[in-house]
């Protein structure tokens, strides 16, 4: 089978062609081609038994969605997007690539027709929520983004299930945790001393926490990310109905008890690399975020993610770590 | 002030414009200058005391929106739509029409810039629901169309937020309810029954009712639908906050109850001409169809409706029949 990863250089789109080339089949069927995207060029997982195609440009212009799925990939991942800094700040180009770029995918594959009905999985994001919030957001709650990037995800979301439903091919949209913890050095994004706070003690480097220990948010680890992503490569489908989108689990804790799940696996000297420096802005920003979410009908479908925050912890120190503490 | 109707040559776009020339004014400013356009021209409203310029084209052409938004109307009612089933039938054209028409209006209002920021009256519609319901839709039910208008439309909701959110017009979007008694000719419109089987008896001919009486919907007459637009015309919109979308308030009624409150309102020899022939085509459609809401944020936010079948008999009776039954 011949697999599409569009967004193949981001961290999830490289952990999923990773684990692609580690299993070397999707759903019981070998991979015999993978085809890697981005807007930089992806690399090629180290030890795949599949050839890999690596390829870079600007998926929203004209022709290039075409090129991509010309040869009629089985599963295609769409991962690629703007973030939801740089589409709040660069309207037009937001919208270019998380919309137009979307649509124009959509269309491609459609054009195709001759019975091509490629499985497509669109990563979405809880982005599509705004405040305020119930306790627990659940399945049904309706989508009031508040930024241009979770506006242009309900999009897709809604053109996904609009072109499950006419058969042109056959959808799962996932809508991501904040993915914690987050390799790699930290970012300037809002989110990012989610992982910070762990990742940077736990490799001997201090971090800075800029809001209350008692700001509560929701998160899944990388590895169960790329589970998602498989799962609804390959889950049957028909049990989803035309309500194509869901929110991925994942595991509601407070800052405070992230740090507490550190001290737990790591100990007090861990710990006191966290540096506690308020920052209004974020503060501010972290305020409008979903904290918590009931999402009974991702996990009666199969998806699953961690249960304990110590749990998201020892997934990154096995998988980045080599299993060591710093 | 000026006013923009989009989608003029509609029945609900006729009778806004007939009740604009009448009342003269709007929120309290006089209305100078109306913009009527559609598909076919409109007809210019009757005694009006403002000028109107009539104008047809096809708004999803390049430079048409630029066209309209030129003149930099105050008030923009976008009514157009391509419904629901040929909309389902034209993939192609019901996209062009409900998505690609409404995003390029939205995109030249936000070229004109320099301040410019109209209200802009968007009608979206209960098909934005799908199947299976609860018992009344509430205001934070998430939207999952089962049909492709449907999806065009809860678009269009998004991108009204998100436009109005980023300060480029300032927007409301209003569900309708299926507007009952609709006036004119019986149509093929899946929904034309819920109107035929008042209209046509009260004119002194026959018509068919394709479902059982236990069949539920959700109605307001075109009197209330006008109501609503000028009330979202006019209305405080900070109160809305960026939840810019609302269900608009209507009367659950079963056919059942139609026909006994047409009985109440024109006696058995009216309710005799109703011929009750079960066609199981509309029977499925119908029930896909939502039944009941409750709309507490729009009634709390002063849209009224009819509050008995009666009063949306009589309404039809005086705005169309002249007070008289056959």
């Amino acid at each position: 089978m011949h697999i599409l990863i569009i967004g193949a250089a981001g961290m999830v789109g490289r952990k999923l062609a990773e684990r692609l080339a580690k299993d070397g089949h999707l759903g019981g069927r070998e991979i015999t081609k993978a085809t890697l995207h981005d807007v930089v060029e992806p690399s090629a997982p180290a030890g795949a038994k599949f050839t890999s195609t690596t390829l870079a440009s600007d998926f929203s212009l004209p022709g290039e969605v075409e090129k991509l799925v010309a040869g009629k990939p089985d599963v295609i991942f769409h991962l690629a997007a703007i973030v939801s800094g740089e589409a709040e700040q660069d309207f037009d180009k937001g919208y270019r690539i998380n919309l137009d770029g979307t649509m124009l995918l959509f269309a491609a594959i459609r054009a195709i027709g001759n019975g091509y009905k490629p499985r497509v999985v669109f990563t979405s994001s809880i982005a599509v929520f705004g405040a305020p919030f119930p306790e627990a957001i659940g399945d049904e709650f309706f989508t009031t983004p508040l930024t241009s990037y979770g506006t242009q995800k309900a999009i897709g979301e809604l053109l996904l299930s609009d072109y499950s439903r006419k058969g042109f091919f056959d959808g799962v949209g996932i809508r991501l945790p904040t993915i914690c913890v987050r390799p790699g050095k930290p970012n300037k994004a809002a989110s990012g001393f989610f992982s910070n706070i762990i990742r940077e003690p736990l490799a001997g480097h201090e971090a800075v926490l800029p809001v209350a220990e008692t700001v509560r948010h929701w998160h899944a680890s990388p590895r169960s990310a790329v589970g998602f992503l498989l799962h609804a490569a390959t889950m049957d489908t028909a049990l989803l109905g035309w309500r194509r989108n869901l929110s991925m689990p994942g595991l509601s804790v407070t800052v405070g008890e992230q740090i507490a799940a550190l001290r737990n696996v790591a100990g007090e000297k861990v710990v006191a690399r966290i540096k506690h420096v308020p920052d209004p802005t974020i503060i501010k920003i972290v305020e409008g975020w979903p904290m918590n979410f009931d999402t009974k009908r991702a996990r009666s479908l199969g998806f699953t993610s961690e249960s304990s925050f110590e749990e998201i912890i020892r997934v990154h120190i096995e998988d980045e770590l080599g299993g060591k503490i710093a």
